[in-house]
């Protein structure tokens, strides 16, 4: 049995996008910044999949950036608001710690650019503090950045009400909604940016979007032929726009009916996971995306426990796929209060479209001979 | 009939990179950093694709980073390198006044951060002067940009020259090669930086790779999960790179061949238009591109011949793809020396390997029919 797990690090494209994205390698080829009819056919696909996404986020056509993925949309958000309010002297920018690396990693570099940078704490389930949002604001701040939901933990953000705060006290609100979107239903009314990704949702890698409210000033991250509004330039990618938008309109439409039956699976999941001793649920008990679980089991280090599970055929991840390779422990998990011997037994299992009960069935079946077997070598077991 | 003359701004994917990328959408779905299996198998092709790129261009497997296409790796090249030498006192880069967009916009957005730009004049023809370059060079001098062919009027650069010269005084050379790769032999031997697009040799759109020498400091454009070896974060588009690798390698197979034919296709296309009166051949007449031919009508404006051309189903371009809508005059050919109603009267018609010598002769037998009508309504013919 193959049961993967990894959702929220990325799902497969599914057949109606990959049908939708078809056309766009080898007929309707053009470059849409062409004259020509091969071009105006390829334009006019493009604004289609501008207009459908702007439709569902419920923004402006103007207001949807493409790009190449989440990561860029993070970086160029922060980064090219950054270079504008840099002009009119302000220099703060507030976030958490328990952002997507794409956010922090753009922030500690702006750091070094002579930007100050407050990172908020979150608490035990990995909730910002509203209040301290809005204490944290200073004169010269300029952007908050908060993420709709954590990749690992799952833990869905008051997002709205921090937006409405920094709406009120003239301070952009960014938010990295990758892990959000189509997972709950999203106001964007007072979110000034919001990056969200394809490949999270059924879509193709390679493909995001960088929402810019048009009261927005921001500067290109990717200078050139001033395509994407002047703001993001290089060939627009019509593929991957196309299969975005069809993977955008997917997700919503099933996002309800999803919803239910993975919260089902989830909540199957989680119950038999928490009758393993010395496991813990990671992240807040019910405001957590639908998708996703996250457990630390203690005595035991997440990657040999992936391993194991691999060779049993269950996909599933310690910590964000992107941390995966360098090993160190999860910045998440450790902003929760864990202690680092924790935050390395942890697990993800995040959920998709395509498990079925009778997964979730087999998964707590080897799950728990798994976690006691690698506990009888443990040497931290017993201490 | 439709023939498609503007190859120069984007290709057709062909079939055998469709195949080869089709897999990675539905099924070898994995996010290349898992660390289960559907991550290793991900990871494993990735690593072939960067193998083989590597290959072909004669460098090492961690000196390609794959990007989100040339603009990006161009603002990655420029930007990237800039931060570094700021550190170290330097601030002086060298380009041209013919560059692509990406390149010429990062630079002129480096000047509003504190950085001293050359541009260099090129002659009639559109050829950079080595020795200038020489002379350019300063105390503060990091990076010398010179692409290796015109994307609007096909000259090839003496790019190895100058990337010798850069190397024996120690600055970093960069090249945008989108247009020369596939279409001329490189040796990338003094070439510290270049960049390179999938969609210009029928390869996929929003796919490109950054060759950075392992000599080369450079710091990331794009933050985050520290992807393609700390360079370019965000999670690999292994669909993408795979395509890419697979549109170099037939490229670089059928190169000698489709020279030789469309040399001849282009030669036969560049005699018969030049019949047409008050016509001349922009670019070098030896030193260029085997799918380039850029012409000027006197008394015509370039994109009035688009739109008739259109009409008879000939898809052409004026200026570049990327310059199009902004209906300015050509820089490039502005730089030439070329009247500002010269060149907007300019017409490029690049070849790929699907055009056929019939098409060539319908072009011969429609273009100067069209011309004719252009010239009997323009007010400016006959003055």
């Amino acid at each position: 049995m193959k049961v993967y797990l990894d959702n929220a690090a990325t799902t497969p494209v599914r057949k109606e996008v990959v049908e939708a994205m078809q056309p766009f390698f080898s007929e309707k080829f053009g470059n849409a910044s062409s004259l020509h009819s091969f071009g105006v056919e390829a334009r006019n696909e493009l604004e289609k999949a501008r207009e459908k996404t702007a439709s569902i986020l419920k923004v402006k056509p103007s207001e949807i950036i493409f790009t190449s993925g989440a990561t860029e949309a993070d970086n160029f958000s922060l980064k090219g608001t950054a270079l504008v309010a840099r002009k009119e002297g302000k220099k703060h920018l507030i976030t958490t710690a328990i952002e997507h690396h794409a956010v922090l990693h753009s922030m500690q570099w702006l750091e070094t650019q002579g930007f100050d940078v407050t990172y908020l704490p979150v608490d035990e389930f990995g909730l910002v503090d509203v209040e301290q949002v809005s204490e944290a604001i200073r004169k010269d701040t300029f952007l908050v950045s908060v993420m709709a939901a954590n990749n690992e933990i799952g833990t869905i953000e008051p997002f709205e009400e921090i937006a409405k705060i920094c709406s009120e006290r003239n301070v952009l609100f960014h938010t990295d909604a990758v892990q959000a979107i189509g997972k709950i239903p999203m106001d964007l009314k007072d979110i000034d940016l919001l990056s969200l990704s394809a490949h999270k949702i059924y879509g193709p890698k390679g493909s995001g979007v960088l929402v810019v409210k048009e009261n927005v000033q921001i500067e290109p991250l990717i200078h050139g032929g001033g395509h994407e509004f002047g703001k993001r330039s290089g060939t627009e990618n019509v593929a991957s726009a196309v299969g975005l938008a069809k993977a955008l309109e997917l997700a919503e439409k099933e996002r309800e009916s999803e919803a239910k039956r993975q919260t089902a699976l989830r909540d199957k999941l989680i119950d038999g996971v928490l009758q393993i001793p010395n496991t813990r649920l990671n992240g807040h008990p019910t405001k957590r995306l639908f998708n996703n679980a996250n457990f630390s089991f203690s005595f035991i280090e997440g990657e040999s426990l992936i391993l194991r599970l691999n060779e049993k055929g269950i996909a599933a991840s310690t910590g964000s796929a992107c941390s995966s390779p360098n090993l160190k422990p999860s910045h998440v998990l450790l902003a929760l209060g864990l202690k680092p011997s924790e935050a390395h037994g942890s697990l993800r299992l995040s959920l998709g479209r395509n498990n079925t009960e009778e997964e979730i069935d087999y998964v707590l079946e080897v799950l728990p001979l798994v976690v006691e077997s690698l506990r009888k070598i443990s040497p931290f077991a017993g201490q």
